[in-house]
């Protein structure tokens, strides 16, 4: 695979970053010419106990007003997934009050909004165990490689007022960066928020400091953070490519990487996020994010920004000439 | 149009980069909800006398069998466009031995290459006036906003062996730069070669120092440099947004704006290549690059890679729903 791409006509390493993201598509799908990408978002909603702590900048009504933007087609993922030419699924994982329902909407709730982790777990591990698998079923349904028109490429977001503040707890648990590396502003906090929310964090993580992946989901974890991880390891099973968008994702792929190491080898991590903690996590992972815009958005819209990265190089393998049918060379000097 | 941003349904700024991409698109095109792009590459390819010098990995050949792997829509650009949604115009600007004719082939042959620049000027001031004003016409034909269907977004590209010379020639010309962080490289010069390298271009450009553009564009230039320039200037007239490549595509931009200042306005730098000059020239421009992937391949390949961004962008400003149709917020914390 790497010969292929150091062949073609081009100068060896010349289509930078691209080339290997080409060699990571090249080895999941198994072949020297693989078929253009297959892309579907999925985006995973859910509400948090722990906004009754103030650690957010705004309340919890906001998730589901922006999951309902989702379902008319005006939110930014919306853009970001049209652009893109993919559609997108939104799941309820568990919002305070359910939505009307809709052709793209998947109700899996779990629950209305997770307990607030600061009292007690998040969530029964009889929840967190029906949120993994339901994430895991819907992605290994969306990507089954037995299904004509099956998904190969799967972007992965989310939606949920607090859950920056359940993404640093944990990734502070799963990976062991310091907590004041991994809390940052969220959607908006000044320095008194930001003080506080650091305050609320450490005293949550403090009152049951768990170093397994397993536990810190059912302690810290929203629903829509569980089901997304559960989608990383359905996906993986299957073979999809998994596009991981920003802190809060990233922290999920951390998790579902403690749970099963090799589902690393399928996530593809798009985007650096303007979430301080992100790039201490990125680097834990070992992953080079595509791009470096300073989204701080969510809902999947820096994951959906690369999709037509992967476009490109899938496409170089496929369809770009080698070095060989060019007499001698290059491109330029 | 700051206001508009602003109040799009989304933390103030959690758009990024994308934000104030989305401001000077607006800006250009006068309205708040913009029509989605128009995009088309044009790739300028020409030879370069200079190469006579040993300043290049590959021989000036290549230049050509490049340019056809073009038109046989099998060359890096060839991938990036198809993906992009949008169609390349191959300008013969000035290839040592011209091409068939092909559909998406443009003869503006200036001459069978540069003479070698070391010696004496690249062109005469007569063929770098043709060059430019064929290279203005092209670009005002394609962007004519009088004609339906026109272009209002412009990918510029090129392809020369010899030209990461040439354009650190320009670039020192026009910006004062020091020649040491302009010259690079290339296609894959190893350190003998770029010690060649800096020895001839210090040379080419002390038998001639001069600061002015039209001058610079004579002595040192490739034909399909000069057209590339002329290119921005005739897309900025009719208001169109620029789209510029690498190192090279950057030099022609910071010539164009030392002609045109106002010229700046519509460009749009796409990405910070690998050539380390592109950098430093960056900078001088007040240029954010929206990729950092790496990309030392030319032919408008990163140019074309932010048309998605692009779409994003423009999108965001006509399609995303207002802060003040979700009561009282944003979208997560």
């Amino acid at each position: 695979m790497r010969a292929l791409i150091d062949g073609k006509a081009k100068p060896v390493g010349a289509f930078g970053r691209l080339e290997t993201l080409a060699l990571q598509i090249g080895l999941i799908r198994g072949t020297l010419a693989p078929a253009p990408p297959r892309p579907h978002a999925i985006v995973f909603a859910g509400d948090h106990g722990l906004t009754a702590e103030g650690v957010t900048a705004y309340p919890s009504a906001v998730t589901r007003e922006v999951a309902r933007l989702v379902l008319k087609g005006r939110a930014g993922i919306s853009v970001c997934v049209r652009a893109a030419g993919m559609d997108v699924t939104l799941v309820d994982a568990g919002l305070l009050a359910p939505l009307e329902p809709a052709p793209m909407l998947t109700n899996a709730r779990i629950g209305p909004g997770t307990a607030n982790s600061r009292r007690g777990p998040a969530m029964t591990t009889a929840e967190r165990n029906a949120a993994l698998r339901c994430g895991s079923d819907l992605a290994r349904t969306l990507c089954s490689r037995s299904r004509t028109g099956g998904f190969d490429t799967l972007v992965l977001g989310e939606i949920g007022i607090g859950n920056t503040s359940a993404a640093a707890l944990l990734a502070h648990a799963v990976t062991g960066i310091a907590l004041d590396v991994l809390v940052g502003p969220g959607a908006g906090l000044r320095a008194a928020g930001l003080a506080h929310k650091r305050t609320v964090i450490a005293e949550t993580f403090a009152r049951t400091p768990t170093r397994d992946a397993q536990t810190a989901l059912a302690e810290f974890a929203g629903f829509e953070m569980v089901m997304l991880t559960g989608a990383i390891l359905g996906a993986a099973e299957q073979q999809a490519l998994v596009v991981i968008d920003g802190f809060i994702a990233t922290a999920c792929a951390a998790t579902a990487c403690a749970l099963r190491p090799t589902a690393r080898d399928y996530c593809v991590f798009a985007h650096s996020s303007a979430e301080p903690g992100h790039q201490a996590l990125l680097q834990t992972l070992g992953a080079e994010p595509l791009l470096d815009l300073g989204l701080r958005l969510g809902e999947g819209t820096g994951a959906a920004l690369a999709i037509p990265l992967i476009r490109v190089a899938t496409a170089m393998l496929s369809d770009m000439a080698n070095l060989s049918d060019v007499i001698g060379g290059g491109d330029q000097a």
